[in-house]
């Protein structure tokens, strides 16, 4: 079948009707309809609605090589420099229309699940049939246009780094049986963002404390599974209206706690067990990370020019355009920016193919960007409320325009350079990035995105090339004398 | 009558029946009751209660010298260095109950009235008959236990320093009539924090753009006073529950656009007009800034306090109390912490008698002071989302608790060193402190509390005495050759 | 003739006698032997001979279109991406030398005469004649292997930006008078860098406060001029040992006062006279700044690699690797090499023809690599203090080791990985980097290099395109509502 | 006898002849006269003389309790919070002669030795004796008016936490012996800053590694004891001129790494021995780290006073007040200041008597602002760097406007609002603050005066009390629900 239309992705999920709790409900019904949901499932039909435009079709699409369906490009394995290009021109198409707010729009998983079909033969060493597994997978996920949530993280009962779980209590989601059909998980898993509206979760091994060979699986599972619950965190679609909450209302992707009660998996979608080893080689021996990287740089790039759109807009609106620390700031955007588009430049420019083929692009640039990212999207949002000063709390909803009183903020919220209405939207939009409970979950998210901050730049210091450094000042200490 | 109780705050600000405007509705009947303002009220009552504590009073209360009634402290002029420490004990008494997240509890203004009061001579400049509107009406407000909400800035219409308002259309409150009644104002003014729910409207003039005898106003007015409007921006208020916003169901105190359409201001209440002179000598030669500045900065303090208290439970809770860098980041705050403190306590010991006979407390301390804050207290928000991390998004809300799925929140939650609920609870109110809108708010609140940022940094660089340390290394100078 | 030696580069210095004078002597005799230049001059000299080595040839050299000599590639105006490659490695392989610590060797000015030699045409719009000086003169220069010095700003008596020098009293360098010979310029220049020990100084109009057309000049004159005299500030060679002052003592390139006194400059050697637009066009028309950007980039980046080495053997040294804080901080500088490295890439994947056939590197990532270095160098150096610690001040000197007492130092100083000497060569090295007067002379001079860095920031908020992002944010705002 | 003077100072130091070798050289003759000693003994004999001025006496001196002797206000123990107050006012005197750039002047260690005096008591768990010894010695000392030098830590030979010395090759100095006469000490400590130009030598025990009995002592010897040896490290005396080096001429306190071959320390010398129960007594139980801290902030202060002054002395010379940014970077600098005096105030205000009956100022404030200072010290000297700009190469010597260029000097180098010869004295101080070699070996001291930083911050999050901030967020959970 290949792509499919945004109305084909909201029948699907509905008909799924998984099993999702939010604020003491079980979700009934037609989820696309709940206010929590039905923003941002419109959304994402959006972006599925996109990969038939005509115009787009050659960037958001290829030719499936075995069905010659139109497949979506978040599922092409790069070949070729122009695969990459491509891919990221793709990624750049769905994000503008979110300004880069969908964290979770379908190309970030779908681009994991290719990156593991790309270095799938990894899997063998966890057994024969589990390369199989994922290449078959793969092949139904892509022609099926199947969208993912996932969840890569254990429950954050105790961060000590000498906590082990004992072997009684059940806290992480971990393998407790097998059996012919397949293997039994029991625990919980956090956070799947997307949780109950895709069609289905995709496990990884946690990273971190792996200890036990039970907490080693990686499989596929429709959302719907029985014994899977996704319970939500409060949802922040505290308002519909794309006047009051212009983020909030349509992007609110919502984290969910995975609970596995007794939950099978069968043989034919389990990727990898019991195999700590393959573990490891999923993160060492495949280009699963910087295919991800690359896919993740990808957007945060667009998220980063929407801030800078919207900071400058409003420096126009109010007239501050002359302030030397107004300027200060903007450069200090314009800076991130640049910085962020040439890391991913440099990255496709040094894109080498890795030994199972695939064109991967170079991980030193990736790292560096996802080490900047985390620091840099919070300093644009201070920057936001700096620059928006009292204006970010004079928002009137789109009721009082319409009341009695809005010919009173007709007047007395006129901008420099806007009608009341259009700089309240501005602010609004603004509010909405900087500092309404959407935009600081924004903020969070970004800044743990690939993880703690902190072991991010050890995992940088661990993995980068210097010998030919290091070796340089030898010489130069050699010359000493 | 001197301090009133919760219940009299709450049945007088009812009866007032102020034009109060929020999302396209105005309220009716009676404000207490609206979801908006109940929770705010109530806290806002409880303080006044807290007056009445026998074991209290001492501290929160002083005895009128005319009437002998018990009057709040924060009416109290300073004599002494010792009426200083009991002013700073009141506002951290209120303080600690709201966690600092009060920022116009009744000592602000209180303050804010008490100051101008005591340097009440200054306003004969303008007015022979002004001082004594000052000193009568501080008379009336501290023995009837007024609430005030106030207004200090004009719409953000055009920030450049190049614009001044044409005479045509009115948008910044200005002075457009007098008679033998009063003044009659016209316009709006921003951001009335507690507009509508407080007793009184006090207006002083604004600082920056002061250009035409029109803006050079200074007056209190009931806010119930005919012509004048209270319009909301968007209510914080997304849920009631305590447990789910702890902070935003009790303490959103919202911020009013003030709409004054040709509002008589009747002559006994005005306290400045016409006279740009006096403008300035309020700021200049009156103690006003250095007084409400103590009363601030004591309640920063607080907020201070209760962020390391938070902090420093996450830290306890997930158990990552053995990590260097969580160690530095809560040291960044200890630090940040003493250092307010010591400014704070500099200013008292170092305090003067002015030449009104007010003791004053140093203001370069106190500068100092509103100079860091509005930078520790954002980057202390950003330490708590980096300690709480995934933590601050797995909020289930006090009804998931109760439902089918509590039991799975309750083993899957629970943390190292406390249960679930225990540990929802206290991430729920860090999120409240660093992620929600109500939390975010605040931050944008500190951030420009006491103006632009840049600009409080040229203030201080004008107003700072330095002759000294200059002539030392003039000396210096000297001796070289 | 085309590339010359080493020798041939000191020998034609010293012919030169120019007039230099420092710490209250001229200089006699041959400068070259002289205790502040011998160092920098030796330096520059292998910078000279590497051009001939026979296995850099290709990339250090290209072949003369009109005299088939070979001529240095820092000459070479470049027509194709490939060209501004081997642009960038002949300077990276000259920085290698002297680990990017000569700011000014010889390709730095030979890419401004080249920058506008390749716009010479603009300068038509000064007089008919000039762009003629200007080609007649890269021609020689390049045939010759001129090195240079230069100064584009005037001395800072005064920075107020109400400042004008009145006519009276010549302090900033200016044409006086002109005759039928060439133009008279009196008054001072700073800062040569490089001044005495180069063939020529090329004085360009100084940016800033152009206000008269007395000041809006350009031209090139050898160093030996009549009435040219070069003023050294203090010499920071205190040591002409490579042990004890590994960089001090090779590579202090001092910086001069240039005063002129009633100076000559011959008609041919004009290249802007009296036309303040033609100022403006020579930083606006030509592509003056990113060709010259590109240069300084790429030393830069070298620079970085040699303060990463040189970090990265401190913690191996001393054995430092599993603190956590060392892990970031190196982390910190990979993150800025990388960065600095995809910008200079970004520059030449993106680089276009110019009007005048010039493959020109793109502006913004070099623009932003130019305001992130300011910061970048100080706080790498900042490191190098904090890993260093004590280590930095247990620096005996060559001497110390060959008394004897040289064996407690052999016995004490050892280090985990290295012996005293060599573990004192490191620090050593390390101190020549962050700490000595010459390393922190490197510091300053990164810090302002290009200017101002407020002024910096100003410009790319100027020049920077975003309309395009300001519209998709004016899209995103329709939709609302 | 009480107090000395310079005179006596010199004289004594002279007549030890201690072994100190530099540059490969013994000293021989009198240190006093030697060019890298003769400017630092100078300044501090003046320190000694200015005891003994009449106007100075009260403040710089007390009245010996057992002998009538006026002694150096630097040993007394405080009683009162007027004795802290006094002891504050004493090394501002002394720190304001050398700008606070002598961070060894003689009431650093006085502090130290009273400090251990005041609480020896402790000292009676290592042995009955040694408590008696600390009291004599002390006495002896105050009387004699000592001066001493002293060593904190390890040779940096290897920094893993894994590391221990093995028992074969000796490298930190450790007991090796003992015998009926005392204890011999064998090996190598770092940094005696001033070594050899004191009358005596302190030797505490590290903290860090400390992990066997053998690094367990403390004791003072002459510093011409047999077998030691101060093994310099270069010397920063590039200039005797107070012109050219205003600082480092005078203040350049030197760096020694202590050398004991066999030495002897007699038994009425030793302090501690062999407990190791006893050093953690020494830091925990006396007031040792809030006496000394005390003396360190009062001279901070003093410290950055001075760099406010000559940072605002820029400012003045070259007309760059009217400049946002220039205003910003002095607030930070006033802003640093007042932050340092309110600690040190409140530190003295909630100053306690110990059980020792010593006068204690409160430890959080002074463990605050030692760990803010290694951080705004270096910033401090950022902002003149970025203050001075072009300036601070600009910069002529002595000879120079004594030579036959003199007159252009004096015409170049004018400023708007000082001749040249005051504007280069401004800026060649500014330079030895913030680049010269002089410069940032203090940057470097201030940084890890008192340790490595990052330990700095965990001791601070160690001790810190906190129960009650996080009581009172307990408390405030129960109010949720």
């Amino acid at each position: 079948m290949g792509i499919i239309t945004g109305q084909e992705y909201i029948d699907r999920i509905n008909a799924l009707e998984a099993d999702v709790w939010i604020d003491g409900e079980q979700v009934k019904g037609m989820i696309s309809e709940h206010n929590a949901f039905s923003g941002v499932m419109k959304s994402q039909a959006r972006l599925y609605d996109l990969q038939s435009e005509h115009a787009k079709s050659e960037i958001m699409t290829f030719k499936s090589p075995t069905t010659d369906n139109r497949i979506g490009t978040s599922f092409l394995e790069p070949k070729t420099k122009e695969d990459l290009e491509k891919r990221r021109l793709m990624t750049s198409e769905w994000a503008r229309i979110n300004l880069g707010m969908m964290g979770r729009s379908p190309d970030y998983m779908n681009t994991a699940l290719m990156a593991v079909y790309a270095g799938a033969e990894v899997f063998s060493s966890s057994h024969p049939q589990f390369a199989n597994n994922i290449t078959r997978f793969y092949e139904e996920a892509s022609e099926n246009d199947y969208s993912f949530t996932h969840t890569f993280i254990n429950p954050q009962t105790n961060r000590s780094q000498l906590h082990f779980e004992d072997g009684e209590k059940i806290i992480a989601a971990k393998v407790i049986d097998k059996n012919k059909d397949g293997i039994i998980v029991h625990g919980a898993r956090l956070l799947a963002t997307q949780g109950g509206i895709t069609d289905e979760l995709i496990v990884f091994p946690s990273g971190g404390n792996l200890y036990s060979k039970d907490f080693a699986y990686a499989f596929s599972i429709p959302s719907n599974t029985k014994g899977l619950t996704f319970l939500c965190r409060e949802s922040f679609v505290y308002s519909n209206s794309t006047f009051n909450h212009p983020l909030g209302s349509r992007f609110e992707e919502m984290d969910t706690i995975i609970v596995f009660d007794h939950v099978l998996v069968p043989w034919e979608r389990v990727f990898l067990y019991e195999s700590i080893e393959c573990v490891n080689k999923l993160y060492t021996e495949t280009s699963f990370y910087p295919l991800i990287l690359h896919q993740v740089v990808s957007r945060q790039v667009i998220k980063i020019e929407s801030l800078l759109g919207v900071a400058q807009l409003i420096v126009d609106t109010i007239n501050i355009s002359e302030y030397q620390h107004v300027q200060e700031k903007i450069s200090e955007i314009i800076v991130g920016l640049e910085t962020l588009k040439a890391l991913l430049i440099a990255s496709e420019v040094n894109a080498k193919i890795d030994k199972w083929g695939t064109m991967v692009p170079e991980q030193h640039p990736l790292y560096s960007a996802i080490n900047l990212f985390p620091r840099m999207y919070p300093r644009f949002t201070e920057i936001l409320q700096l620059l928006g000063a009292s204006g970010l709390v004079s928002i009137p909803t789109e009721k009082d325009f319409l009341s009695d009183k809005g010919s009173d903020l007709h007047t007395y919220l006129q901008a420099a350079n806007a009608s009341a209405i259009d700089r309240v939207k501005l602010f609004r939009l603004a509010w909405d990035i900087c500092l309404s409970a959407f935009g600081s979950r924004q903020i969070l998210y970004e800044r743990f995105f690939f993880g703690d901050p902190v072991r991010l730049a050890s995992n940088l210091y661990r993995g980068y090339e210097r010998k030919a450094l290091t070796n340089r000042i030898h010489d130069f200490l050699k010359e000493m004398k």
